[in-house]
């Protein structure tokens, strides 16, 4: 508790009164929170890192972001811009390495607003692409920002499938050049981050083209303006896509090529090469690069998605004991709100599932530097198995986390409708989780498929990947509860997602089967099992999720406190989960009418078990004020005086109205005489 | 037909050929698109009045919304401002009566984009709070905006809970004045529209104190802003409350009140009077303006509910059969998005609920059009039933609704989170109705209590209000289905929605029961059920609209085509509510597993049968490009080209980078010598 108390400014920065209705809720916590902080941040050393990178940032009033809600989109975006330049020098300054736990805090507490966050995966995708020659010609100047970066992949009329890009390069054997070139409109490069008013050059993906014959699609190294005076490079035409959801500080463009020339070397050649004359090679296998990129996808679960929805809970738990409404029990003071059922059905789950997710990340780390591990030695059997887990776990994480921020704002009401709760802009920022880094729908069918493929294996007897070994040995069971606790116990439940999970992918198998053997070809077969193809997928994914949770709990076996409170929101997520599922647990008969009666009671049992502890388990993840920018949900609970101090800073209390004097005042002349 | 070649233009804002992926689609409808138009409209005569008013207002550039993306809070708010004040003279112009259909389809083409809309809620308060007195000097004024008013009704600290607000009026008997006054913070004013920056009158809800006793809540008309100069008025604090998820042309304020006095004539007094000694008089019965309060909810729910969902089907239907990604078979182009059972999954249970809304929403008016003429007569039976109805379908209509919006905009990928795409704004307005006009948790708990109630009336044998008759009527049944095709018997999935809701009233009303005999206090025992009755209201809603759906296909027994698709599209969504909620079906017994297969087959297949009138299907919804305001949802299918053509118009292309002069240009002359 001691460096808590050292750092009291960061979490209370109005240096006022906690409000006492948020203040008594703190001090019946069943369970160090200071722990319960420790073991979400991976050690109390890393902890103190954070506070001490959190404390550095916040007293310096370049990383001030209290206007950022009354900013225009212009506005947004060179602040970004100014601030990231700061951060270097900063981060040189303090001596915090550019791979560091401080690097990764830093965009922990100023993610939303910093510039160059595409200019990392260009980074990532020379190291990853180039030749050990193109990597040290380009490497050194990019990290330096000596030059602006942008991947660029997606197109106007192409995202996720990336066969169907347009963009030509074709190779001119007299000049040794390659001329590259948007052949239409839907195949212009639009999206990249950093690409519209910041990029100097660019890793265009292009279909390559030979004497005439298309190899497929490679990575060019573009440049694209003036590094003097940022002006188009010639051919190329480049601009901003204009206003998104969120985003604001990002600068998403288009480019559009004409005859763009550039030298054959510029062509990252560490997998395929062209030869003077025109001749192609292939070399070495591109798998390892393509764990790398699955690996991004891995990366973004916790640091964008988790923290998202942390965040939300955070705002949305504290507001719900300072705010009061409505009478329960009649002639008593109103309550908080938390207090009401219903309130507590909204937000509990939400939290559980912050918790859950935070161990499946956890697993999910684990697994992949295993299968990182294999693959630099050359065993790429992990693979397919990875980018299926990967998929499924990145689906649910963002669809569930996006969910569930939209419910803690809705949860607060009016007040969750200002952009000045912070709320909204979480949601709007989140949910484009669920389109980028592979569409979700995408993602689930290719981890069917997967699935699919390994039950297919089971069948005939062969082992498959340990992540779905359970299709090889689950027999359906009826659920063995007797009673309402039976569903505390994490076999019982664990029980449930996997049959659950089995009978999904059996029965899209099935379906599949069948209507293949009719006649119906392949795809089309295919297409018509899709939606129950996702289904299974979210049910296998939902499954990992929980049974990773119940595994984390073995680790908190010599911290009583600790592990109580975690097994009531592991019990909470599943029950949560099986009662908003309820008819894939009926359907196949694992439980009866009777038993999902149980699961209700035994659901809405434990949201009263937990509510004591709602304000410690948000503390817990401790976020200081600055990091959550909410005017209803900071650390003293001051809602109401932050909103009123908050909304008298808006633009609009601070500038002429000229709608008065050109259009109103006119008109209410017109009562002078009468009023 | 005739009629939307003449208004051609219209639909085709660009002159341009429509893209022949899109125009193709309309060439296969299997009914008439302009019959369903007029059906929709309420007749042939309704949509011609219509199309004559968009044709107005689209040739008219002073409605010209194509900036709306690109511009700030005050750019928005003073926009509204000026296209209010000039729409009254257009209308005045144009003949257009205030009370007038014309003046409806103003509000439909250009509503995101008008101001004064609280001021007619401060019209309507005078009209109904008022005495004839009071109308008189009031109203002309407010008509002609020669002032303009705002209902000041909730506060920082208060919502829906409105015996909880704290504002206070007392009467000074020497000066025969009321003071009013904000106590404290949470007691200011907070959220009423045309607030921050226009109003110069309020109707100031206010606790009444007579010689010291609070007389409960009471309305008052108090002017806060010169008509001169337009400063606060003395003891006033007035001001915007800044920047929201969206309604950035409101001007949502806040408003904080010193020892205002204002005369004894300023209590809007038609049910309660003060007399001069301070004795307080209630008079009449204010039921009847209680019955507007409840139609201020129904006229929302088809204006600005239902309007945006079909606006975001819309634009996702059309885009997605322009784009084209994947491949399903081998070798093929690829296919258009809508071709995928996925995304068909999507988009056409949205359309469905479009059109279920859409006749629940006659019914309801029917149904309160019968309510007013009795409640005028003095008999007010009929008003908890409408009260139950009316909470119970905006609930379901605005949560349903957002969430169908936000799958459409999902649905349309990176372009979807594009504000060019139309989609976003649609979603951060349509939320905002899940709260407003009654939280919809509150609501749900408020038609509960009527069902519950209306269970206790049944069960002594007494007669129930007709929308609840079935709690009397239903016995358990099984549901007799033998087959797949079973399910499109509307008997059949309409009992199964019966004995769902019945169910679910039933059975909360037994927990509570219990409860309370075994001792809770009545109040707790409410609130531990209260997950479950709203659960069960919810019921009952979707049990109505599938029923009055059901209903509303009787009518077209002539018309064989549109009854034919109308039915489909009952039948999608009523599949898609069981298939959605499968638990509730299979809980307690009426459908078996099997069964439940069955409708999942049956739902999916109607997705198919579907597939090939959706364009028509939104055609028929018939939104002009300009009412539209997508880039990727016009009647011509050219969204790439648009997307394009519109972000180039983007501030962010049109103005100097300041970043790159400041930040970016001193670090990328290091790179200079080396590249």
């Amino acid at each position: 508790m001691a460096l808590r108390n050292v750092n009291k400014h960061l979490w209370n920065s109005s240096g006022q009164d906690v409000n006492p209705d948020l203040d008594i809720e703190r001090k019946t916590a069943s369970f160090s929170v200071e722990r319960l902080t420790n073991i979400l941040d991976g050690g109390a050393e890393n902890t103190q890192i954070r506070r001490a990178v959190d404390a550095v940032l916040q007293n310096d009033p370049e990383f001030n972001r209290e206007k950022q809600y009354f900013q225009s989109q212009n506005e947004r975006y060179e602040g970004a811009v100014r601030r990231s330049v700061y951060l270097s020098k900063k981060m040189e300054e303090m001596g915090w390495a550019e791979d560091g736990l401080e690097r990764k805090y830093c965009f922990r507490a100023l993610g939303d607003d910093l510039a160059f966050t595409v200019h990392k995966v260009f980074i990532k995708s020379i190291l990853g692409l180039g030749t050990d020659e193109q990597i040290s010609k380009w490497i050194p100047l990019a990290k330096k920002h000596h030059i602006a970066g942008t991947y660029a992949q997606t197109e106007l009329g192409h995202g996720t499938y990336l066969r169907g890009l347009e963009t030509m390069a074709t190779f001119d054997v007299t000049t040794q050049e390659f001329i590259l070139n948007t052949p239409k409109i839907s195949a212009m490069k639009w999206w990249p981050g950093d690409l519209g008013r910041t990029a100097t050059h660019a890793v265009v993906f292009a279909q390559l083209y030979l004497k005439g014959k298309c190899y497929g699609m490679h990575p060019f190294m573009v440049q694209i303006r003036s590094l003097r005076d940022h002006s188009p490079a010639p051919g190329v035409t480049v601009g901003d896509i204009g206003p998104k959801m969120n985003f604001e500080q990002t600068d998403n463009g288009y480019l559009l090529l004409k005859n763009v020339r550039i030298p054959k070397e510029n062509m990252l050649a560490r997998f395929s090469q062209v030869l003077s004359d025109g001749q192609y090679i292939k070399r070495g296998s591109e798998k390892i690069n393509y764990l790398t990129m699955i690996m991004v996808r891995v990366d973004i679960i916790h640091d964008e998605v988790v923290n998202t929805l942390m965040k939300a809970c955070t705002i949305a738990v504290r507001y719900s004991v300072v705010r009061r409404q409505s009478e329960l029990k009649p002639g008593d003071p109103e309550p908080k709100i938390l207090d009401y059922q219903t309130q507590q059905q909204k937000l509990l789950p939400q939290l559980a599932t912050a918790y859950a997710f935070h161990f499946v990340c956890d697993y999910l780390q684990e697994i992949f530097n295993r299968g990182y591990a294999e693959t630099k030695e050359g065993k790429f059997d992990l693979l397919p198995e990875l980018h299926a887990l990967a998929s499924g776990i990145k689906v649910i994480t963002t669809d569930y986390s996006s969910a569930g921020v939209e419910v803690c704002r809705r949860a607060c009401g009016g007040h969750g409708y200002s952009l000045l709760s912070g709320l909204p802009s979480l949601y709007t920022k989140l949910v484009a989780s669920c389109t980028y880094e592979g569409e979700n729908t995408v993602l689930l069918l290719q981890t069917a498929r997967f699935l699919v493929k390994c039950l297919g294996i089971a069948k005939s007897g062969q082992p498959i990947p340990s992540s779905a070994a359970y299709l090889s040995s689950t027999v359906s069971e009826k659920c063995q509860a007797q009673e309402k606790r039976d569903f505390f116990n994490p076999d019982v439940y664990t029980e449930a997602y996997k049959q659950r999970a089995f009978r999904k992918v059996e029965n899209a198998a099935i379906k599949l089967q069948t209507l293949i053997q009719s006649g119906t070809a392949q795809h089309e077969a295919w297409n018509l099992c899709s939606v129950q193809l996702a289904q299974a997928a979210m049910a296998h994914s939902h499954y990992i999720v929980v049974q990773n949770f119940v595994k984390a709990l073995e680790k908190f076996e010599e911290e009583f406190h600790i592990q109580r409170i975690l097994k009531h929101l592991c019990d909470l997520f599943a029950l949560h989960g099986i009662f908003s599922n309820m008819g894939d647990f009926l359907q196949a008969g694992h439980l009866s009418g009777k038993q999902s009666d149980m699961v209700t009671e035994s659901y809405l049992g434990l949201l009263a078990v937990i509510r004591p502890d709602a304000v410690p388990l948000v503390d817990a993840f401790d976020y200081s004020d600055a990091n959550l920018n909410s005017a209803i949900g900071s650390y003293d609970g001051r809602a109401y005086e932050r909103l009123f101090e908050w909304a008298k800073k808006s633009p609009t209390n601070n500038q002429d109205n000229k709608a008065f004097e050109k259009y109103l005042k006119p008109l209410f002349q017109n009562a002078l005489s009468k009023l």
